[in-house]
């Protein structure tokens, strides 16, 4: 895999890489077409990693919903630092929404004690007090995900999308499974193990920047 | 890959999923020992990759000296506000480390516009004028990877260790071959393609974990 460092000018280099993407897709014999292909190609283009061209499952018309709130201003609620650094807060706010993280507030680290559940559960329980339409970006935590998914079942919330995109070994794929059984909330959601709170992220900026 | 919801306390659900992470290494053959293990399992841990079991490469005690500069207060500096987000500052800041990203930093702009070339180079050289021991986590941009090896032939900059692992398709290859032309500076790689701004930070701690 020995590559010559190419002089490619930093505005290109994104540029480049989609249709390094693109191309590698077609000779693995995969066309990407339509509304979700931005979002899956910068998945591949944040991990490098040509599994989300397969695991990445949409909900029907939920990139044209998610398009459609984001241009209503809704706000993104994440469950990580991480995801709520990578998303860009800049281009969101032009269409008047926010991002929100709470698993670093002290009331929730209180009511996860009180409650003997996790910040992440708590966090999604503090979302749900927000006077506004929101998509969540779920990238770490089964616990906020199965959490949302019972706020959402008890109607305390209805998200114009969830990004159900969790990584690791333990409950994250029957949390991803639990998003499958809801009615009427868009989803995107990675199937299996992997995502990630970088995934997260893409995921929100590959929307944003369809706006 | 169905799964029940598994009962698992929130402290428990990273023991168990290092313990599966062991086990299908071990089911592929793979028996990882030593102080590298934990630092490979974690990149595991945060990507569900088992890629990162064959690309990362590690210089001759490049783990050690890692650990020895943190336990000395080594600060950290990243390329990245996701992996300055995901690193644990409390828990470095016990030994005196602190973590440093300049890629928002106005003056970091100014110098890339004036200089024409990247936010990501530029912050690198903003890092040689820290008086303090350094480690670097590049985890997104080649042009940041370059600078940094150019700064370190140059002599303006001696890391305690270089954690070269940048994600993508453009220069990204290269930059970390010209890591290993380096001489006397300690390194760990994720060779090819692979890498992010969560591996950087998942290093970093699994590093500081071990302390």
């Amino acid at each position: 895999m020995k590559e010559e460092i190419e002089k490619v000018s930093p505005k290109e280099i994104e540029k480049r890489s989609f249709e390094i993407i693109t191309q590698e897709l077609e000779e693995q014999g995969i066309v990407l077409t339509g509304i979700e292909a931005p979002v899956i190609k910068r998945c591949i283009h944040t991990s490098a990693d040509f599994d989300y061209a397969k695991n990445l499952l949409f909900s029907e018309r939920a990139v044209e919903k998610a398009l459609q709130a984001l241009r209503e201003g809704a706000c993104i609620v994440t469950d990580t630092q991480m995801a709520y650094s990578g998303i860009n807060k800049k281009r969101l706010s032009e269409y008047g929404g926010e991002v929100y993280c709470f698993m670093s507030d002290e009331d929730v680290a209180e009511k996860a004690i009180r409650e003997k559940t996790t910040r992440a559960a708590a966090s999604m329980e503090k979302a749900c007090l927000l006077d506004k339409e929101l998509i969540f970006a779920i990238g770490n935590a089964p616990t906020a995900l199965i959490r949302l998914c019972e706020l959402i079942r008890e109607g305390r919330i209805s998200p114009r999308l969830v990004i159900a995109v969790p990584v690791g070994f333990v409950n994250v794929i029957s949390s991803k499974e639990m998003v499958l059984t809801l009615e009427s909330v868009p989803y995107i959601i990675s199937q299996g193990r992997k995502g990630g709170s970088n995934i997260a992220a893409c995921i929100c900026n590959a929307l944003i920047y369809q706006l």
